[in-house]
């Protein structure tokens, strides 16, 4: 993992994160987060992955179904947000589709993504903090704006 | 529906709005542009719907094809846009990818989102105004950045 | 194509580009990045194409498989960076997603986009300069924040 922070605008920052072969998506951005002390931003990327998790939330079941992919695919949307879990930490919130050998596309809630060669990720951090309350209808944990 | 400007920087606001379990997209939205006047504006989200309407534009026959797709999906990417349509009001056109319980996906034109359980959007509003016009050959109005 | 600058706060630069009916992304936005020395943005877009041609990375090969889509698709989700190639030139990488008549999703690498009739896209450019570098292992030229 490699970052740079881009500009500081009125304590608005631009980064640009890339990681590299080998590289898991979560536990880097988690990393990311956590030294940075990031509570509000939200990012993009694109790139590619030797595998990926994907992650559909079973309604009824309230627990996600995993759907890992292992194989070579395109990154073709990344899009994730970063607030505050109630126990103070970095909360990580990450949706992404690929695209596979034929073109077709898989989509979900980001479990693991393992990237092969490079994921390009631009992020916009606001001097701010966006907190996630126990919501216990869904059992997950949500941003509150007047939290 | 929730929302909080997280900063102003030269005029350059960017907001967060959550949607909640039963508040539809579209609506949602367009309230928000109209109660702040936004009239220049991108936005990104990530969540899950129990229930949306993607459309199609039929270029032959120049109207959007309905696909309603009646069960929970993850929203693993939604891109939006505000300008200002002929009449005067904002108009929101916004574009959207959802994942399926076997990951497949979906995409196309937002015709209704029906949130469940959440919607995190993040969306930085321009102190400009972006206008539509009537494009005759597609019957649409279109974004023309010289009107 | 046209193009307006919506704002530069401290140096950070946001634009809408609209391309129009028979204009090709690659060609368009490398024209944009070359005419106004662009060396360090993302940009996010939503519109249709009539015809466009997916790209998909393979591995084994390092080689990219041609995925031509000879319909009317909307883009559902549109994801690019701007960089400076080792030739010294701005470097573009786009990624998207397009949504078919019956709703399914194809995804990949950006060959060639053919619009109609719009293109809407929103620009983020920062007073940097980002640098790719060959990559042996791929052979791809990949951003490296130390460069």
């Amino acid at each position: 993992m490699q970052h740079r922070r881009l500009n500081d605008v009125g304590g608005q920052q631009t980064w640009v994160i890339i990681l590299e072969t080998g590289d898991e998506v979560m536990q880097c951005m988690q990393r990311f987060a956590e030294e940075q002390g990031v509570f509000a931003a939200q990012f993009s990327a694109i790139g590619a992955f030797r595998r990926v998790v994907l992650n559909y939330f079973d309604w009824d079941a309230k627990k996600y179904i995993r759907i890992p992919i292992d194989k070579q695919v395109e990154v073709a949307s990344l899009t994730g947000d970063i607030a505050q879990a109630p126990s103070g930490k970095p909360a990580l919130h990450i949706h992404l589709v690929v695209g596979q050998r034929d073109g077709t596309a898989l989509a979900g809630h980001l479990g693991e993504g393992h990237v092969r060669p490079t994921l390009e990720i631009v992020l916009t951090e606001s001097p701010a903090l966006l907190r996630k309350v126990h919501d216990p209808e869904s059992g997950l944990a949500l941003i509150r704006t007047e939290a």
